[in-house]
């Protein structure tokens, strides 16, 4: 019977394992990837985890899991299918038809971004398309960048970009939008943004990286010269296995707050799938920490 | 007229200047002591900031502070004594007289632990002397500490002591405790614990590390051969500035959550000073990352 078993092997994962092994917790991190490090393998620069400036996603990947390592976290690779409450605790299922027995389950299998799925945009992903304009806006420093996509986060993004970028062009498939009239009014205001709205992404040309941003409008096609294409069109949490164990937002995220408690006692989440304003590395880790603290103090009552 | 003044330059308040300096934000980090970093600075190993194992304290504070200065943070050295409410933001009065208008004030003043005040704690600090068992209690593996206190955080740090030393003194003034009782009768579980009551520690001896504590007892005095010694007497966090400005607790600290907004808008605030559970590094970044997010947020709606 483990102490806690620990799901996923991001930031958020790994942050738990470190901790977890510092507080001698018997634990096991669950990895379904290739690899450790979740989202963050495939970013090509990660430029706002304070302390390591500037760093490639996959060499801070490597220096979570050599950090884990050198605490003696132990991984193990595998895929959960199911996750069932029992009287004391929990039976996690695994694809290759292993199970483990488990006082606790911390869950930090992370959220992935909603795609266009139009041409250019997975070829030129890290080279000019990205998902997170507080992660990337500052790589486009005076050059211009379209966003796409109507709601608060993406109205956000354009108002942050609008300060960095020369240019920004606020792509929405609507004219009328989900995000919050104050923010839409904001972005208005902004000099150097440019409303393209009815407007549906068709293709992202460059060579090597972006170069140009395709929308079909009711006038035709407009061609968007553009360095930087921002998609906010939405995430998914990848929240599957606790459907049906514990609450749920509506947009599937888990409802848990800042102490990582989900409302079934003894199942935890950390990381990008919990109802949460920021998704970034810095607090996917801290939630790691976080959640390993309160499976302490949750195994401490029993 | 500043966006942002950050008052503070630990890990949140660097944390903070990442986030604002990227989202080009105007801001300024007040810093009052001699040089960034905060507690770290006087910490001799912190090896649970993830990606960065086993880093001294002063190396990690420098980590931060060059990853600022690279993304053009403004750092100002500066005590402030005084923050004014006025109409449309607030007025940060510096001790040499110079003042700053801002929109929104961050806080990020962190907090100390209590001491002892006995011979010996101060000279042994970082060699054996600490006050954070979730930080450094992996140095102690297999090897005897005391922990001095009666409250929660004291029981806690016991019992997580107990799975990682040989054995545990624990030792308070008092025969009664003001933890909560489940925590209580969880260490008196453990069977390398070792309750000392009624006592008051004197002194703290060593030859370069902690060898010894002696505590006074109602049977007079014992000396306790152990090479770490965990004092859990309470924090103060560093809020003298905020009392009437904003809601604190009754231990002090600012009544904020997960979002670092106190209950007056525009202030915020990041890292230990705030009331939350874990007290880290890495929770003290997250903060700071996601206290700039939560700027931005109330500005757009200014």
């Amino acid at each position: 019977m483990l102490d806690t078993m620990i799901i996923g092997a991001g930031p958020a994962g790994m942050a738990a394992g470190i901790y977890a092994a510092r507080a001698e917790l018997s634990h096991l991190v669950l990895e379904s990837g290739l690899m450790s490090g979740g989202q963050i393998i495939n970013t090509s620069e990660v430029d706002n985890y304070p302390g390591l400036k500037g760093i490639g996603g996959f060499e801070l990947a490597m220096k979570f899991r050599e950090h884990c390592d050198g605490c003696g976290v132990q991984f193990k690779d595998g895929k959960v299918v199911k996750v069932e409450k029992k009287e004391n605790g929990f039976l996690v299922l695994l694809e290759n038809g292993e199970s483990y027995e488990t006082k606790t389950v911390l869950f930090a299998t992370g959220a992935k971004h909603r795609t266009l799925g139009i041409p250019g945009e997975a070829e030129f992903t890290g080279s000019g398309v990205s998902y997170c304009a507080t992660c990337d806006g500052a790589f486009f420093r005076g050059k211009e960048v379209a966003v796409i996509g109507g709601g608060d986060v993406a109205i956000e993004d354009a108002i942050f970009l609008a300060r960095v970028c020369s240019k920004v062009y606020l792509v929405h498939r609507r004219d009328e939008f989900r995000a919050a009239k104050t923010l839409v009014n904001r972005l208005r205001a902004c000099e150097n943004v440019e409303f393209v709205l009815k407007a549906t992404p068709s293709e992202i040309k460059g060579n090597g990286r972006v170069e140009s941003l395709c929308v079909n409008t009711p006038d035709g096609e407009r061609v968007l010269p553009v360095s930087g294409v921002f998609v906010a069109v939405g995430m998914l949490p990848n929240t599957e296995l606790l459907k049906g164990l514990v609450s749920l937002d509506e947009a599937g995220y888990v409802v848990a707050g800042e102490d990582c408690r989900a409302d079934v006692p003894g199942v935890f989440a950390a990381g990008d799938l919990r109802t949460k304003h920021l998704r970034q590395v810095v607090t996917a880790a801290a939630d790691g920490a976080t959640a390993i603290y309160e499976i302490e103090a949750y195994l401490n009552q029993q």
